[in-house]
């Protein structure tokens, strides 16, 4: 296999983009990351999306998006593993620098998420659960996660306002993120006194529905370091699945998937969690996170809540997890997701994070996840 | 780069299987291929769909799919380009097969299609097309293809006769074929008197609706020389996209996302089309197998219809196409139409096709496009 860098990114603010179409977000946030790259030529691209076809009434978005990029005939691919779809893209586009079959790849991650209704957006977001054996008997990702969060209070001791802590932090650092659709600051007093989703799940606990998207180049390491622009290597690439339904889990306070492909990745990068920077994971409900950073070893098992509240997790904690803003602040654009993630650490080992740059960072892991946990996707990025 | 092998194949009988469902099908499929390919571990899975969202509702495909195989925590993906998903996915298997990420991969596609009504289904293969710029103006995919077809006949004097001619061939070699869904022989007369549907293509030059699976295992060529099975080598693979509108194209009765995507795999096999002996394409509608046929440069631009009216492309021609019924007679489980035809290939070239095996059959060819063309995938496999 072939190193892989990824040589350029792109991403636009993120939001409800009722004046914009899926090709148009895409389009524009692919040329910013080809731009960035500085390379006349894509050879090939693979684009994240979880679900076009519901949102939109548009699959074939290979077909579609090189054309509107104006790449035809590259081989383009979409792929899809629900949230985690930008993860899984990033992951292909990894694979086939690494095999040799493509040089010059461009990977994407793109969501259009306001053009329906509410509950046909629920409906859209539940097709990522088992939707014959959960979605169909009523249940919808606020309230799985709401299981989870009763399941990891009663059997650790989290707490209703350690669950706050992860919006009050991911929001904190979100006012530093101009590009993302809630810059700004929340207190824990406003998390748990905001609307009631799912109980114990609170407005403020769930990241939203977003328009957006995020893109990277990547190439092999050579070609990249003949190049005179910040190169940054994708040292480790993991997968994982568990079962889609919850009920089929043996202990639904834990990330199996997670713990799975986060080893996988960092044995293939040779590295240890406490050897990265920077953590850029699925926040796409507060209590997420707080599992993640115990699957990921950063925290614990059960102590997740602690970790966040003690502030090892906070922008200049030991760990800091979510300096993007993370899905809570940043949005959650759910195919796009993935690929932002590896936008905000190539920035942060490019030194170029702004107010929201964690000083000296040179390795970083990105942790994107579909469903309750059904996939995860890791990626570990090192700094030339 | 390593050399791929494909050492399993399966497959079910194709048609309206009411009485299962989309996981249930898939599973039934995979497990046929893993026993036929003797492994008893499968390291990673893709699995190409077109719309599972549209068609039942369900996304996150690589969790569910694995979960039901029994194979969590492999890593498994989904991929889509329209109705050359499945196509695609056998792509990418041989991608991560040739990078050396994993060795034995399970390439499977599936679509269950009848679970929704005739118009919903409509819907749902329109998203192929551009929707915004074609479905919403009324556009379905039998109009598109009629477009094409006048365009041809208008170029070229591709007869009505011609049309059928296809039809009549594919249902004489899915007579022979236990597995298709509609397992009989139509005639010319037949298909010409059967029901307009988008003039001139009538009910018996179109492809069905059809529920159905299909399952390759792949594995590197040097560990499939030292199991004692029957190997099959992919020494091909290409992909090129086109304009997703038809409305885009400088000719719209040539397709060159089929060219392109072939001249790549064959070159990548270093082939010519001559040294072929069979090929399972897209006649998704009568008028694509013409097309294809030329693309390919099976026959001469604007010749497709006299090549199959002159028995160039029957059983026993000098270029067999679509020895297994094709989508015609076979069904179009959209997402998993790609696969099947690389089952067929591998059949064939493994001497087990029964009553329509192609003498001396040593190399094959598989093409699977999506929507109108905007997409192709060709493979060339060759028997060891």
């Amino acid at each position: 296999m072939r190193d892989v860098a990824a040589i350029g990114v792109g991403m636009t603010k993120w939001g409800e983009l009722w004046d914009k179409s899926l090709r148009t977000i895409f389009v524009e946030t692919a040329l910013l990351a080809i731009d960035d790259a500085g390379v006349d030529r894509i050879d090939s691209m693979v684009v994240g999306c979880m679900s076009s076809g519901l949102f939109v009434g548009q699959e074939h978005l290979g077909s579609m998006l090189a054309d509107y990029l104006g790449r035809i005939p590259i081989p383009a691919a979409r792929v899809e593993s629900a949230c985690s779809s930008g993860g899984l893209a990033l992951r292909q586009g990894f694979i086939e620098v690494a095999s040799g079959i493509s040089d010059i790849v461009l990977v994407a991650g793109v969501e259009k998420m306001t053009d329906v209704t509410g509950c046909e957006a629920t409906y859209a977001l539940g097709t990522a659960a088992d939707q014959e054996y959960e979605g169909y008997h009523g249940l919808t990702f606020p309230g799985l996660y709401a299981m989870m969060a009763l399941a990891h209070m009663h059997a650790y001791g989290t707490t209703r306002e350690q669950l706050a802590r992860v919006a009050v932090k991911n929001h904190d650092n979100g006012s530093k993120n101009p590009l993302a659709q809630f810059p700004f600051k929340v207190t824990v007093d406003a998390v748990v006194n905001s609307a009631l989703v799912a109980d114990p799940l609170r407005i403020l606990d769930c990241s939203p529905i977003t328009d957006g998207a995020a893109a990277v180049v990547l190439c092999p390491a050579d070609m990249a370091k003949k190049m005179k622009k910040p190169a940054v290597r994708i040292t480790g690439s993991g997968q994982a699945t568990d079962t889609i339904a919850l009920s089929s889990r043996q202990d639904i306070t834990w990330l199996e998937s997670t713990h799975l492909a986060a080893r996988k990745a960092l044995a293939m990068a040779g590295r240890k969690i406490e050897d990265l920077h920077l953590f850029e994971v699925h926040d796409c409900f507060t209590i997420a996170e707080i599992m993640i950073t115990e699957a990921l070893g950063i925290a614990e098992r059960g102590r997740g809540g602690r970790a966040v509240e003690e502030g090892l997790t906070s922008l200049k904690g030991k760990f800091p997890v979510n300096p993007s803003g993370g899905l809570k602040a940043k949005g959650h654009p759910v195919g796009a997701t993935g690929v932002a993630q590896a936008v905000e650490v190539i920035k942060q080992l490019r030194g170029e994070a702004g107010e929201r740059q964690v000083k000296g960072a040179k390795r970083g892991l990105t942790q994107n996840m579909g469903g309750t946990g059904g996939s995860s996707v890791v990626h570990v990025f090192e700094a030339e």
